[in-house]
């Protein structure tokens, strides 16, 4: 967490729901716009797709919920990678509200993901590029002794018994 | 999935991304949308959750991405109780292009869910009221008996080695 964060977000007021909290599923856009700025990292922005024919798709997004974010305030996502293949990322982004003076940073949520390489001629899945591996592998190598936020690999459930 | 959806949703324009689908966290956002109408129909309506000082929080939720769905898609969503407590709910959403004439429905998500009850005035979490209670408990009882999507449940991950 201490690395400079991916994306940076201001929420807007048609962002918040009727509890005057930012809507979940914003949370979840604040997300898909941080990928879209690790795709640009890596190789994947709009002429990098264009040449190579290629893009990511989400496979799979698990947001863990853990506080409240009010309008206005500016979100920080850090991106964390878990694990690669040739042809998936399998990542946790985390959601801060960064700290001010006297106060401490607070994580806002967890969203685990799963992305799939696509040849968008088909689609169908396609191994990365070695430009594209490349960074990948530098960044999973510099993420690979960083804690992994407790929430990554939940499972969700409750007792089937109260049924 | 025979039941009638909970909410019908319209893809449009600005929902649609750079590879011309609906981009992921808009899914999320059919969604949220969709927890709204069960609110509507449990008693947590705007008049409810205000006579109540109440709300649901989600706490989690996990998108499994099927399909990709374009602008101008109608997307149906059903909706299917796994548990309940006390102050939580478990569910899962099926997000589905209705069949046509010729063709048969298609699912294009499954998104599982927890949700809290909370009293807004903490906010700290609170037990249903009996009156949104009893509805809830009439939902589950008519899905226990449902199949269960096979997504429900699973973690995401790849094998650790490859890094």
């Amino acid at each position: 967490m201490a690395s400079e964060p991916l994306y940076t977000a201001t929420v807007p007021p048609d962002w918040v729901d009727y509890n005057g909290h930012l809507r979940d599923a914003y949370y979840g856009l604040i997300c898909s716009h941080a990928t879209d700025a690790l795709m640009d990292q890596i190789g994947l922005d709009a002429a990098g797709r264009a040449r190579t024919h290629s893009s990511l798709f989400t496979l799979e997004s698990h947001i863990h919920y853990l506080h409240a974010v009010k309008l206005g305030a500016e979100v920080q996502v850090h991106c964390q990678l878990l694990g690669l293949d040739a042809k998936r990322l399998h990542m946790v982004l985390s959601l801060v509200l960064p700290g001010r003076a006297g106060s401490v940073a607070i994580t806002v949520a967890v969203c685990e993901q799963m992305l799939l390489h696509v040849d968008v001629r088909g689609p169908r899945s396609a191994a990365f590029a070695p430009e594209v591996q490349a960074p990948l592998q530098a960044l999973a190598a510099a993420h690979r002794l960083q804690a992994v936020p407790v929430q990554v690999g939940r499972v969700m459930g409750l007792p089937r018994t109260v049924l």
